[in-house]
């Protein structure tokens, strides 16, 4: 029984045929379907049917996160420790979107809705299953392998963490702290995979999206995608820089609609015996940008 | 209930004072205690007190391997299923090596002694747990982050792989196939974390370790470990190049006592739903070194 | 007949220990000799002397910067050159600082004192000129393999630049230009060797120093400089990013007495038969940071 | 009066068609121009008309080298010092090859035919001259930014390189030599540029061409051309690896037709005073595999 990944995000967008061609042609993701209100992409290196649904929507922002459970039985025993510990669940029925099964859907302490999930229709990445290449010809853009994180914001950020923790058996690998005595969570970065983190979540507005994150898989990459970005005129919000927090390499940038994209690459593998790392409040610039140590307005203040 | 990672080899070293010198001055471990006989060995950015034993000894080769399981309960489990699969276990005591606790010590169908522990003195990777900075000042060497994953060799392939598989919940992410019917096991990659393979096994002499790997996070600092090879004398085995198993990229070397070393970057991410890919023996050479499309003459006859 | 490169910068540093300290150890430069108010440095793969020279002093700013001729005739040559021009020279003695021959000295329109040499002691780049490894062992902090080249802000640019081209004979990569015709010039760079630019100058107040930039190989030693100045408290102005200019890489900064620094890597090749790129004043902000496309006011105001 | 670089090579390809497209899609040279019997091709960063030219042929091999000089009154000057010099001399008509101004033609004393040209047209490398972007869109292949140099074989190396130092002023940056004394040279690298090297000439069979090179700006981007050879069936000869002499990196394969070709990066920048360095001829393996350490036998015999 096990949350294997981050398995999509759907993600809202008013400013439609901009936002689809931007993330099909300047990020690189390859489109499997489509609806009248939805299209369903894919990161070339995954192989299930989509990570990425965009939404035609009036405003910005996060529709809903969802993770892929190793085992269908999954969802019932996720269901029951939810519902135990007091967190009403509903069902969403296979086919409610293009390519998914059933799903376990909640709301999180800090507003977003969470679905889980193990049946998803599979496409592959490209390549042959005998004797295959590295990579496929004929990518586009700065064509990330795979979706990797997002930070989400919320009143009750020690609400929400518990539940990964708890329910959900994720780890702590880093966190920012305030307080005199550093004992109030401005921010926590949690892990499931060997990865960094898997999901981060910040104290800020409720139910709200800071970014989303595509994996790359070197610096020189990052160079890559921010001169893609200024060839198309795609708003950088900071980078290429380094966080302090996961050691990763990254640029924060803006879709058509408003939502904060990142790519990110690098930070060290974790196991469930790392330790956590903890950033104090005075240290934020560095925490965040580890180059400028010093945030900007934007990156604060502004969520979707 | 998990193993975690390959958390240490044990190597036979019978050039014994440039092998310590090797590993610490041209790889760049960290020496973390010293017997007569024991050097123990950690990369820079691993936490625990040693991942690799250097052992004196009269020929190279494997001592023995070990697995960190997430709890000490996890001992008794796995020992009553290893038992219950009709494999011998015997306790190897707390103290029996520098900072070591208790471990379930069982032998491989292909000969390796594996042992399976959770306690281990942790002394930390060299950064500070709060505000840390990415890296440490001080580095000697190729520095490596941490040990990766080995290959080894024996008789019973495929008793071996179900042990992996079926007792401790690996995966097979790529295999390397003979025969008509592409049914005879050459070789199986296999991951617990969520990297291309934490362990492999191929047909061979038996009880034989082919190589072990260490980590390194950029193409660029393969380039970089070649030069200090070339500097320090050491013999290349062959690379820089990428492996079509696993598409990391890759050098093979010894160690001045006979043991294949390999500096291992990149591969793509693994999840337990990910297909295992397949490598006619055909296709060997390209499976093995993508760029060369051949094998040389060394590399698959010596192992230590 | 010919200026070889530009060979060096005599910079003057009021906070002097902090400054030696800086770019001995955080730089990486070599010290190859000392005197009470200068401190005479070299990056590692130069085989001169020095390149650049530490000068105590009550303010930050350039006091000369200097081109290295192929012959010691080039000297007089240029020199009666010059005085047919209408500019005044004279020579500095063989002896005046550490290990230089004699120069002819004179004064740009934009107010700052070049001299022109060809004599300097040779001490090689700290590898064997038979059978040489590809670099040494010991380097420290970014380590640059050597000064690049440097900006320089005056009021009348187009007559120093005139000086470049019609005596020295330098070619215009690049031109930022302002007005409605484009024909003001805000901005020219300038090369002799087959770099992007080995000096730009740029309107603004009379003989003052922009920035004086030293060569990186790879924009992944970019990042690696950019950790070395987060962990050494070194003020980043901007960067890590591309030029529009040059396509080259780079991060700005500064040193301890306020003057400014590059790490650059990368732009194209160029020969006297380059084409001239023009910038005009509205896309100024990605001329200079491509991937921001703004300048940041401190960038534009403060000069030493 | 100055020769600017190497500006073309004109190739014999007996494999016709497949030569065509493997220079065109594998290697990513654009087309300028065709005849019956000749493609016309450039790197994308190259300004000319044209710096490869492939030639219908029976066998393989160099049909003539060229080198761009400064001014048109440079042939001139350039014939009347060959001739001089005792080397005759002619005139190839403008127009004899599409695109290309009248040049001086002789031949070696290697045996290769050298011309020396100022005119040819000027296409642009695709980029805009006001306002540009780093890189063009669409771009195949490894797309190298320029032709580089060229390694030639006969048997009066000595001869062949006095015409380059003497006549058109290139200086050695590398030697390898041979004999009780390090007296006899097995080869020598030149430069005019300040790269390390335009041209190289060793010791061998008599008008043969061993390579020329395509330049690369990175590392990286050795794997990724190595990765285009492997899918595309290309046959590589050494590397990718470092070659001592130059420290440039480098990857050594071979076109349809059997010419072979080399993808280089990197090196040390030079300049006229720039020491010469020597390899002995027992380091010989080094010089050329730093990684290695060891010539392939393919490497030494292989010409065309």
């Amino acid at each position: 029984m096990a949350i294997m990944r981050l398995g999509r995000v759907e993600v809202r967008c008013p400013n439609w045929e901009k936002s689809i061609d931007y993330y099909k042609r300047v990020i690189g993701l390859i489109e499997t379907a489509r609806e009248e209100d939805r299209v369903y992409l894919k990161a070339w290196d995954e192989h299930d049917h989509h990570s990425v649904i965009l939404k035609k929507a009036d405003s910005a922002g996060l529709e809903h996160l969802a993770f892929k459970c190793e085992f269908s039985s999954d969802l019932d025993l996720y269901e029951q420790k939810l519902n135990n510990y007091g967190i009403d669940t509903e069902r969403v029925p296979a086919g409610t979107r293009i390519a998914e099964g059933e799903a376990v859907r909640f709301t999180l302490p800090t507003g977003q809705i969470v679905e889980l999930y193990n049946q998803v229709e599979v496409v592959g990445n490209g390549l042959a299953l005998v004797n295959p290449d590295p990579w496929p010809d004929g990518l586009l853009g700065m064509h990330p392998t795979r979706l990797d994180h997002l930070l989400i914001s919320g009143e009750d950020v020690d609400g929400a963490i518990k539940i990964f923790t708890d329910i959900f058996g994720f780890h702590v690998s880093e966190q920012l702290v305030a307080g005199e005595k550093n004992d109030q969570t401005i921010a926590k970065w949690l892990f499931k995979t060997n990865t960094a983190h898997d999901i981060a979540i910040i104290k800020g507005p409720q139910n709200k999206l800071h970014h989303f994150a595509f994996w790359l898989d070197e610096w020189v990459e990052l160079r890559n995608a921010a001169d893609i970005m200024a060839k198309n005129d795609v708003m950088i919000d900071a980078g290429p820089t380094r966080h302090g927090v996961t050691r990763g390499t990254t640029i924060y940038f803006f879709d058509p609609s408003g939502n904060r994209n990142e790519v990110f690459c690098g930070g060290y593998i974790t196991y469930p015996d790392s330790p956590t790392i903890t950033w104090t409040e005075d240290t934020i610039g560095k925490a965040v940008f580890y180059f400028e140590r010093e945030l900007n307005e934007r990156f604060i203040t502004v969520v979707s």
